[in-house]
């Protein structure tokens, strides 16, 4: 029998180990920092990648790949960005037995190497945009790690973009920033709000980094994505420049933006509960178990033949969420106990379980049981192919909802600073003024542990309008509108 | 306009890096051996990991991902794996700003990780088989690099699974070999001879390598993969034990297979011409070029208007080799002239291109290019999509047809020395006795350059019954049987 799982109320932290652990989507590895990707984990990863992948490829985008090494003295071109990325790099000092001349940094994230290519491909105004997106490893040396969330080694994807001018470069940050809001709300069932980081907060290296952040059951924000408008920074270190339409020699104009497996850990810390794993239907490898109950009664191949055959059903059962058909498996395994195998799909999350006794096969029904809900109900088996389709769409609908009402319920207008700390403590989205002084930001952080996590860009995000004059939550001085505080990891 | 390809018959390597280059299938990068793959190399790649990634999941396999860095005391638990690849590593020293204290070696190759993971997962025969691969990056230190085909940094895909059973890891190992050997053939369109490699050239800490081998068009041979049995050798050095049926601790027996981004060079050395590259349709990521012919009229706008509709119904004609429709573009540019349009897709493998002017609309025909054979046909516009999917399929075929008969007359009964010596400078593929002693294979590399590809394990890809007498080519030794010289990239 599987371990216990500690519930989330006595301690959130175990709780998500305990799921990611017991559900096996990663594990521990004997480097420090880096963990393993179990196929659970990686078939959740694969699912994000495909709908992502094709989002890049819709908006105009190719893939291509970059090497893992920089040599260091690329990273130093961009001041702010060595300055950001340096104490966290992993360094080849030799290779081949010999000491190498010059040392290579595996990549914390590639735009020095890109834009080393980059100068050397575009010449003219004709060459842009150039729109290119890589999925990669890369490695950032972290004190503190957690699966998932914070690893020393992770998998992403990081776009990079050049353009002829100021507006076309914002214009794409924000068109991947809404891709992305649009990938996370309607395939993980998270719901985002779009922001912009403050100075302190923003990408090493960029003029303006645009983020969607979530807030998890835990009611602290996860920074899920985001996308930098990096202005000519790379391009004048890199000498990125292209002849434009007037045969004048400028500096392109570039975005970067990334998200990572760490949406792998935000889904978890979404939607999973006390049983176990909580998948979105459309990222889940595996949409139905079929669990025949047999009695080791010659009976039982009756069982098997219904359960195939609603199986090829399912195959061929096409819908918004699955195009290709539902994926079921019919479990065939006669080890175990029903119980134990009810148990054990509860923990790897598979969206909905359905139940097939011989009391059933008598009454030509199914039980279907939701794995959000719990709840449990008895269809007609020539229904229970159309019925799974139906609960699939509205479990994929309703976790969503059930996240923006955690986000709504939880997000709060405070406007004293003793309030201010009070409310942190319960956690939640504090939609507080700021004077926009980096020195309030970080007293803030340090007396509260609450970062900025954005400005809201939008305004079906905001508690009050963009306009509101108000007073710094913390000095009193003026402020040009309200900024989104909380705890994050 | 683009520079001029070298043609293969004054300078084959030349052509080769002309072809790369001007396809702009990949670029030299600024960090020693390690190459860019460009958008067009990279669709490439993407092609190879979508089929062959259906055909492992088809057979049971699970993807997963481990750690990029290897604990420097990891790689030497297997000594001749160690000796094997130490003195290719590259090895991060320092990382977060402090000297590490153990070393960590970029993954040449992942037994050694994944070994340390298996040992963890694996308890029970009821945990095998375990089949697992990878898809990842891997970085082995060479000295002489080229294109794809030997980069410092490559991408591949790892096999690695575990077993009861010595002859259920046997059975797996060529499993994947019969698995590579299918891709190879239909996909790349490039034939393969199967077989085992001597001892001097298997995988370090295997106890059995097969590998498939391709000939190339300068009669060179290319490993295009390898399939290992591993006997108990990473099992014992990591203590991968399970409890067997009887209840006995036993060691799994283990497997690995890989290819890797160098097969996108063998497509390039296989199948293109002294115009540039020529892809099979099955890895072309645009099938056909639609390009009208325009002259700066009004009327022009119904030749877009034709090559649209075109362009909308090969969507919409699925074949065999394209079932989710025939991938096209239309050619929108009037910058360039038709020459020159016409020259770049040439350069660039586009399988079949279109070309449609208002001659060709007055008669209600377009003309069809194959891009292998050159040869320009005109169709009824009415039957153009199902001509070109005719045609696809026809150029798929024709291809490996083609490298078939390259390899069939350039493969010869050597069994003389002197003989093996002239020969051996024209290329080809040299079926010879060999007494299985590395002494006179090291000999014979010596002198000739030549290397054992391999002992082939198929009767079809032999020109002699395997149980033919003989005596060894270089020593005069008795021989159980023929091996195939070649050399090689």
């Amino acid at each position: 029998m599987a371990e216990r799982i500690t519930p989330r109320a006595k301690d959130f932290s175990e709780w998500y180990q305990d799921v990611v652990l017991q559900a096996r989507l990663a594990d521990y590895s004997p480097v420090k920092g880096c963990m393993v990707i179990r196929p659970n984990g990686y078939a959740i990863w694969e699912a994000i990648q495909r709908e992502l992948d094709r989002r890049f490829k819709d908006t105009g985008h190719q893939n291509a790949y970059f090497p893992l090494f920089i040599p260091e003295s690329f990273l130093k071109k961009e001041a702010e960005h060595v300055e950001g990325f340096a104490p966290q790099c992993a360094v080849v000092t030799y290779a081949g037995a010999k000491d190498l001349e010059e040392k290579l940094v595996v990549r914390p994230t590639s735009e020095t190497i890109i834009n080393a290519m980059f100068s050397k491909w575009v010449q003219s105004y004709r060459d842009l945009p150039l729109l290119i997106n890589q999925w990669a490893n890369v490695v950032r040396w972290e004190m503190r790690t957690r699966l998932f969330l914070r690893t020393t080694e992770f998998l992403w994807q990081e776009g990079h973009t050049c353009h002829e001018s100021a507006e076309e470069a914002e214009q794409e940050a924000l068109k991947m920033l809404g891709v992305y809001k649009e990938f996370s709300e309607s395939v993980l069932a998270m719901p985002v709000v779009t922001g912009i980081k403050t100075s302190s907060e923003k990408f090493a290296g960029a003029e303006r980094t645009y983020c969607i952040e979530v807030m998890l059951q835990d009611r602290k924000a996860l920074q899920a994505g985001t996308s930098h408008n990096l202005g000519q920074n790379f391009a004048k270190a890199f000498e990125t420049k292209f002849q434009d339409r007037q045969g004048n020699w400028q500096y392109v104009h570039q975005t970067s933006w990334g998200v990572s497996t760490r949406l792998v850990g935000g889904l978890v810390m979404a939607h999973s509960d006390d049983k176990g794993l909580v998948l979105p239907p459309r990222v889940a490898a595996t949409h139905v178990a079929i669990v025949p109950i047999t009695k080791g009664v010659p009976e039982d191949a009756k069982l098997f033949e219904v359960a195939d055959r609603l199986a090829d059903e399912l195959k061929k059962t096409a819908c918004a969420l699955a195009p290709e058909g539902i994926r079921s498996k019919v479990d065939r395994d006669t080890q175990h106990s029903a119980g134990w195998k009810f148990h054990e799909y509860e923990i790897v999350g598979i969206p909905i379980r359905v139940e097939l006794g011989h009391r059933d096969l008598e009454k030509l029904q199914v039980t279907l049981v939701r794995r959000d809900t719990g709840v449990k109900k008895f269809v007609p088996l020539a229904e229970a192919a159309a019925a799974i389709a139906a609960d699939l769409e509205l479990m994929q609908t309703e976790l969503l909802q059930r996240a923006r009402d955690l986000r709504k319920k939880n997000s709060y207008l405070v406007d004293d600073f003793a309030a201010f700390k009070a409310k942190i403590e319960e956690g939640g989205f504090l939609h507080s003024h700021w004077c926009e002084r980096a020195e309030c930001e970080a007293a803030i952080k340090e007396e509260t542990k609450a970062t900025i996590r954005c400005i809201p860009i939008e305004e079906s995000d905001r508690l009050m309008p963009a306009n509101e004059p108000g007073r710094c939550v913390k000095c009193g001085s003026q402020s040009r509108g309200r900024v989104i505080f909380a705890r994050s990891y």
